[in-house]
This record gives structure tokens, sequence and C-alpha cells, in this order.
């Protein structure tokens, strides 16, 4: 059993609960999906909710894990299968701190054809514009259940996210990333508003050009939404605390 | 008039009622469809609510029906025009437990068209990846109302099911069954999220190839579905008993 | 000033005013559209809610008219602009006794484009499989603001309506007519799912054929909708009973 | 610092802080996106709310600028990033007195692709039949983080503007401009719904003809929104009095 990363603030666990319900409301999670966070001091360790649907965590969910995706606590409850997600990607990239793995609709048919790649329809979406790699479960375990429920899934997945801060999973979902939680919170939210934004988009240019960020911009534009995107977040956690009074 | 298949707890009921309730706040049913189940005991009986809007539909409402579909006990209040789609599939399918009977928007264009088949694009909605034939009640009885308003009409769609647990009726809606309750209710929420996002992946694909679950693929991602599909029916159920009060 | 046609039910009255707020609880109409009734007795009048966004309307909101739409009452409050869309079809139409006119983004397309005219894809929209013909406001007009805010073009309207109980406005909305407010309500309703329906039809089909109701089956289907629909608004009217306490 | 217009009756601030939850009620703004008044009496001054998420404004928040965005109190909390969009929009337009600035997602895609230009489907956004010109940010900047963040930017935009009511900015977002608050408010709103309701017309037109109102209707219909929709107001008005008791 992996010793435990060290005690928390209160704060933190109720930010990381809050992020959970953040995303259920804002519908890019419904009854599954996860979000987690490194734990602030030990960078190999992370926390995340027990295995519920992210409209009912509360702090009292949170448990740690280390980036095996074992629980620090030999009575916790138990995790979600996929958590070797999270723990994979904390190993992979030590610039980021909180990972958010959700089905949202609009940007699964991304992950289906190679068509119409996802790309950054406007500047709170800037980060897409480096791209959006897709994960095929398929190219090396063959045929599967399609989770990612080991560490060499796990793996496999941190592989294809590479460098970027998304990873598409083919016939599943996606992955958002961020070097914070109020970060990874806020690329998840807009992942799935500009994949709305792209399917109208292509629909309308009917295979014309569409001047989507380039690259330079969004990595522009991507600074701004770091500081600006706290308002997003002060918005969306204010609605929690008054829902939970946490 | 049949005699009754024996009590049942009151749990079950209100969970029965609860479902209804379910796939009206999923907005899978509107002022219409319905939900049934089989009689835990007596195999050739069956539950389901009288003739209400199912966001309505409370334990006091729920009535038992054998497989005729007449009712039970000579007192029970008007039962639906349709109930024989759940009595004729009940018969013909041992194995199915549970049959919702839906509307829903996203579905029906399925049925109206042979140029998209609806299948699986993720794994939540794995079930459709062994494809769902659609029933054409103009086939055997030519120019009707649409319902299927008689055990005839009940039989054919049941023929039309056949070995699948999801069929499309053209011009109307869908039914979709499942091993018990929880399932089926699962199954009928995610046939509608799945139309929605193979609508949109269509239109990105552009005639080009979609990678959804192969058969195999399906086969193998709806197991867990059986499981933790549970965490998503912990999450509606919580909110009908919020609202409700049972 | 015309004389009334007679003293009116409370519920009768009730009913009206809450048939505007379940068209705006239904996003059938927003800040904008009306529902009247044809006066129970004397068929010469109608009655509609003064000039008020649908949503607000109470029992005390309720105006007579007579064909011409003038107010019986020399006290009337403002009423709306397009109040002669409703007096004209009464006159035209003996038949109908309830009219919608409403600007439902999904259906107004339908107006716009000859391509793709609006037809029953359910049998819940059975009526829309008789057509829906497109009234244009300029064709005998020329450029106006386009409302129909006099006799003259309410005639107008009325003759395209004919023999349908749809028509859609060019660049405008549409209005759905019934035998009573029940029924009108209900085909307002379903002919804005349907519409939503339709889109997603066309996109899968992309110029394939597409399996709508037959005229036959159109006119069977509608039989039951005349008695089922009335789950629909029981439903419906709850929810404002519980809203308003009337 | 720039001296201040003259103080403002309480229900004209009120109405500000108002419309700004408004629009985020209506979703033409999320946690982004502002909207701002010219002062009534000093032309020179105008008044928007600290950089805050709309659905947060309270009457407290409004902060008086000049035209150059800068606060005439020294003590003022921190302002919008984007502040000058309104600043030198009433600097080169005289007649426009109130302005929202969002990212509603139905109308972004229309600044992406020059293959279907905005313009109004219904009368209701009748003032789009004059077209919509498309603000590119980096004809003027290059490659920048796409805020319009200095007087330089906001003079580039206006000057897109030119004499139209509404700028669509390239990857980004729009502009809708109004002679009042109440004005203002309506485009914005009915451009987004417009935006929504043109993309199903050209999914349906398949590239035919699309009976859009003309530009000589557009101005005729125009001119009873500047009042009718004054019902629209009203109604949102009270939903933000219920809310909020102010």
């Amino acid at each position: 059993m992996p010793a435990s990363g060290g005690p928390l603030s209160p704060d933190l666990i109720a930010d990381l609960a809050a992020a959970a319900r953040i995303l259920a409301a804002r519908e890019v999670v419904d009854g599954f999906g996860h979000v987690s966070m490194r734990h602030p001091v030990a960078s190999d360790r992370y926390l995340m909710s027990r295995a519920l649907a992210p409209a009912l965590v509360t702090p009292e969910d949170i448990v740690e894990y280390d980036l095996n995706s074992d629980a620090c606590d030999p009575d916790a409850p138990k995790g979600f299968l996929e958590r070797f997600i999270h723990g994979e990607i904390y190993r992979a990239r030590p610039d980021i701190c909180s990972v958010v793995h959700s089905h949202s609709p609009s940007v699964i048919p991304f992950g289906l054809t190679d068509r119409a790649p996802l790309t950054a329809m406007f500047h709170n979406a800037a980060f897409l514009a480096r791209g959006a790699p897709v994960f095929d479960i398929a190219d090396k375990f063959g045929a599967t259940d399609m989770l990612v429920c080991d560490c060499t899934k796990g793996v496999a997945l941190a592989e294809a996210l590479g460098e970027h801060d998304i990873a598409l999973m083919r016939a599943h979902g996606s992955v958002a990333c961020g070097p914070n939680l109020q970060v990874a919170v806020f690329r998840a939210v807009y992942t799935e508003v500009n994949a709305r934004v792209q399917h109208f988009t292509h629909a309308l240019a009917q295979g014309g050009p569409i001047a989507s960020l380039t690259k330079e911009e969004g990595a522009l534009a991507d600074v701004p939404n770091m500081t600006a995107g706290m308002r997003a977040w002060d918005l969306w956690r204010r609605e929690i605390r008054v829902e939970t009074g946490w």
C-alpha cells in the first residue's frame, strides 16, 4: 500500500469535489466521467473521487492514489475502473496537474472520422489550435471493452496524448488536461462548446475554408485564458457553493 | 380475467414508477411513452403504469397484465393503447425482463431512411453494435394509425425485434429492452444520446468511414455497462426520490 | 363596438390563459406569439389575451373580439398587432375553433426553402401529412414589415391556409389550427418537435427517400391524437396549475 | 482621470445590471461577454460592469468610463480587458447608445466562413437584413491573442462595423448595437436565435435559394421591433426582478 503524500487543505478538496459537479452542471459529464488533481506537495500522488456519478461527489468522496492508481488508504472505497488514465498521464507529463475524462456528446464524433480534425473555432478554446490526437485503443489492444482499465492501457493513452493537452479516444470520449484544476475544467468545458461550434461551421462551410485560429494565434490566445478563465471558474464554483454549502 | 402473479415488494413497484419519471427527466419520453417490467416471480405477467404521462406516474398507477395485455384486476384503470408491444415481446423473448417504448426525437430519423443505420458511436451504447432492425407496420398491415394496438401487431413487432434488444418503429419511435429494469432504462437513455452523436458524426464524416464500435467491441463493451450502468441509475433514481419522497 | 357573445366559464378562460403559458414552457413561443379560442356559443367572437408575453398571461388578460378583431369591451387593453390572423381564420373556416401563431425556430426554415416541404415524420404530427402551404406576404403586398396587421392581410393568410390546419409564413413563423384549444396546442407543439426530427432526417437521408407518413396513414393516425393528445394536455395543464394556482 | 458625466437614476443602473443577467439567462453570454450603455446626459461617457461574469452583475458593479475606456472613479474595480470595443464604437457612432459583446455559439460560425453570410431569416432579426460585416483582427494586427484590448484595436473594430449595427469578429464572437439598451439586448438575443434558424435553413436548402428578408423588408420590419421588442424586454426584466429583488 503506497504512503500518503500528506494532508491537504479542506478548500483544495472541496474545489476538486466541486469541479466534478461543475462538469456535470455544464453537461460535460453525465453519470460517468471524472476529474482529478495532482497532489500539490507529492507529485507522485493524485486525488480523485471514488466511483460515483460526478453530480453527487462530496469532499468525503475524494481518495488519494499513487501513479499506479493504487489507493493510499487500505479502506478506500471502490475507485473508477479507468483511474489509470489519470495515473499514467501524471507519470508521463510532469507539467500536467489536473485531468478531466468525459464522454461529452459533441466531442465524440471528432474521434470517429478523420475528415474534420477538432481545432480551435474561437479564442476560449485556443488550446485546441495545437491539435487533438486520436487514441484508438484497438491499435495496440485489438478488440476490447474500450476501457482504459489498467496501467498498460493508460501508458498507451499517455503516449497518444504526447505533448498535447487533449486527446480524443475513439468511440469513447476524451481527456482534457491543464497545469491546474481550474484550467483543466475550463478546457473540458470549452472543448465541448468548441465542438458544437465546429459542427455548425463545417456544415455551413460546405467543404470551403474555415478561418479557425492559427497555431500562433492559439498559443497567444491561450495565455489570457489562464487568468480570465478564473472568471468562469468563480461563476461555476459559486453555483456549487449555493447548491451544497461547501 | 387473468389471475395475479402474486404480490410485489413496494420497492420494486416504486422503482418501476421512478423509471417512467427518469425517462421523462432525460427527455427520452414526453407526454407519451411507457416502461414495463416482467413480474419477477410469474414470468407470464408484467407490470406497467395505467395510461398516464410518464412524468406523473406514481406507485399507485402500476397495473399487472398477462401476456395478452389484459389487466389482472377487473377494476384496473385504463391502460395504454400500445401495451401489446410489451406483452408480445415478453412472450417471444424469455430473456427480456423490461421494455421501454419511446418516441425520442433523435432516434426517429433512423427509422425513416436506410442510408445510415443506427449503430454504436461509443461504449455506453455498445448494445447498438449488434444492429437495430426497423419495424414498418405497413409491411403487414398496410395503412394504419401506426399504433401497435393489439396482439397481432405486437407479434409482428416482436418478430422484427428478433434476437436484438432494440427495434426502430418506422415513423413512430422505438423499443429498447434489457434483462432488467435498470439496463432497459440505461439502454433507452443511451440510444437517444447515441443518436444525437451519430447525427453529428455523419454530418462531419461527409460519407467517409466512421470508426464506430465493431460487433466484437460492442459485445465486450456491453458487459461493464451492465454493472457500471447502475451508477447512472443510482444518480437518476436519487433525483426522483428527492422529487417525490418515494 | 361589437356586442359580447356572452359570459364564459372561468375554467374555459383559465384554460386559454394556461395554453399561452404551456406554449411558452414548450418553447413554441418566446416573448411573442399568441393562442386564441373561438367563443363556444357565439361563433363570430373569439378570445385572446391582450398584447403580452405568453408566459405572463393570466385569466384577467383575456379579451373578446369579433371577427374584424375589434374588442367587444371599449376599455379593453391593447391587443396584439397580428390578431387579424385569428379573426380571419375563424371567419373563413367554421370548423376551426382554436389558432396558435408562433415563430418556433425549427419551423421557420421550412418556409424559406422549397427543397424540403414540412411533412409528418411520426404519428404525433400526423396532421402534417396533408401538407403545409407557405404564405408569402410579399406575393400580394410587396415589401412589408411582414406583419399580418389588418383584415386584408388576414384574409390572404386564411386563403393560403385553405383547407389545411397549418400554414407556414415565409420569414416569419406559422399558424397551427384545431377543432378545439387542446388540439391546436398539441399540433403547435408537435409541429415544432416534428420540424426538429425532419431536420435530422433530411441530413441523414442525404437526398435519399424518407419513409414519412403517407397521406392515408396521416389521416388515420390523426384520429387517436384527438383523444390521446389529452394526456399531453393534462400533463402540461397541471404544470401551469402548480405554477400559478389556477 | 476623466470627470464623471453626472449621477444616474438607480433604475437605469439596475436595468443595465439586469441586461447582463438577461443575456446570461438567454444563453447569449456565458461566463464572458458584456453589455454597456452610453451615459444618457454625457455622450462621451459610458457605463459597464466591472470584470465579472454577466450572471453575477449587480447595480453596485457598474462603472463609468470615458471613450478612452478609462474609469472615472480612481478606485474603480478592474474592468473588462475588451472594454475598448464599447468606447470606440460610442466614439465612432453617435447614434449607438448600447453595445453587447458576446461569443454566442451559433453566431461564431458565420465569422469563420464566407460561404453563408449571416442575414435575416425572420422579422424579429430584421436588422440583420442590412448585412453583418466580419472583422478579422489579423488583417491589421497579424497574429494576436484575438482580444480587442486597446483603443487602436477598438478603432479597427468600429471601422469594420461601419454603418451596420452588428459586426462578427472572426474566431471570437460578435457585437450587436442599438439606439438604446433594450434594442441592443433584443438584437443580441435574436441574432443568436436567427443564427440557429439559419444553420437549419442552409442544411435544408442544400444550396438552393433561401427566401430570407429582403433589404427593404428588413428595414420595414425593424420598425415594429423597436416597440414590440419592449414586450420581450418586459418579460426578461421581470424574470431578473423575481430573481434579485431589484
